[in-house]
């Protein structure tokens, strides 16, 4: 038994700006509060470039580096939906990716985390 | 030349228990001793979230938080498909995700790893 | 607003030679200078195996480790698959695996990193 799902992966930077606080934060908080989803997972990324061709390297000064972020979900098609929506105007466009892909039974008891 | 594979990925996080010992070992074990499949690798995140909503983030003191993991891997479907079979009542509902995707051509030579 | 993307991901592992330097290191020069594609991402594995078996795994030595690493991209299909086509010859076969996704609006502005 699986079900239709949304996998989702959004692409930004450690230091990157919301409007309040840290972009990665906000869309935590929205992923969350907002428009609760299943699985969200926050990956950090050891390198990286973007359209602009800057490179992000982890090094021995790390810190002081601003490293690729990914913060992906997946969820029911139309809660992954809703949830892009309000990423609309949150995350700047090109950086929102999202496949179809099929996931072990979501409909039954939710996991216990 | 391509071939067809099934991308998997797994959700769980570094704390969950297996039967004998933690989640992600017998996941590994069953990967590699039962159902032998391509490319395996696993992913720690930095924060995340599940159905319970609970936050679980990296800081300082990493080693006392519950991290998110994803074990990924992809094979031919039929390859792949045998090793979801045997995840079912290892890995919980709603919580292995999978779907169709290219491979350069896995038919030849096996990669020399 | 969605375009049609490619995404591809490049498994790999840290100590992988190219020709003159590592391969990680010569996978992201050909996308950087030959065939820029956008939202190049850098990840690393704390553990994984590949056709060979063998399990690499991240403890506290893991400085003499060679750690799985995934170089990952996505783009319109023609850049996805220009790039894929440097790719062949670089990458050993069974090692590039890619999907049709996806992407919040990439026609417009390209987003600044």
């Amino acid at each position: 038994m699986t079900s239709d799902v949304i996998v989702v992966r959004i692409y930004i930077h450690e230091k990157e700006h919301g409007r309040r606080t840290t972009l990665q934060q906000e869309i935590l908080n929205l992923l969350h509060d907002q428009q609760r989803v299943q699985g969200v997972t926050v990956f950090r990324g050891i390198a990286g470039f973007g359209a602009s061709g800057t490179v992000h390297a982890a090094d021995l000064l790390r810190l002081t580096v601003d490293l690729p972020i990914v913060i992906e979900f997946y969820d029911k098609p139309e809660v992954a939906q809703a949830a892009m929506k309000l990423l609309h105007g949150l995350v700047p466009d090109g950086h929102v990716v999202h496949w179809r892909a099929s996931c072990s039974d979501l409909s039954q008891d939710q996991p216990s985390e």
